[in-house]
């Protein structure tokens, strides 16, 4: 079943809850920037993070240089922001 | 200790010896992307890399969506490709 986008107003509800986090891609997607002591650190996160995404079955798009990883979340499913994506933000945000 | 930059002819020669890798950045990197059957295939394969680049004290820029994973490697402290960087694509290779 496909899953659906967010409303123009259940995004900027979920996006109070999230205020790590900003919208991206014109408001299909939304993304965060962390930055570790160093390198064990940030791919312990992503560890972390990546055991999260495979039990939601939720995957996000993500980039690491050392210390620092960038983290999109998109629901390809819904062409844009779904509940999905905000749920997975809120559990990563208890990560940190 | 600063370590040096290849030159033309060291690096013509590495990447004939790293055929699955290709110059990027103007000849400052390289990179190679990945493909694996899922997320969690792919997920093992950074973790496998990221063992092998802290040992190494050379990390990856990289990133990663679903069982995609692209990797770029550069020396910051050569400002270009290094020695180091054919080192750990060498061992990412042998991954895969």
């Amino acid at each position: 079943m496909a899953i659906a986008q967010l409303t123009a107003d259940e995004r900027a509800a979920a996006m109070e809850a999230l205020p790590h986090w900003s919208v991206s891609r014109e408001g299909l997607a939304i993304e965060r920037k962390f930055e570790f002591g160093d390198f064990v650190e940030a791919f312990g996160f992503m560890t972390r993070t990546a055991i999260l995404a495979e039990k939601a079955d939720h995957h996000p798009e993500w980039f690491n240089v050392y210390n620092k990883v960038e983290i999109t979340l998109t629901t390809h499913d819904a062409g844009g922001l779904s509940k999905r994506d905000v749920a997975l933000a809120k559990q990563i945000d208890e990560l940190v």
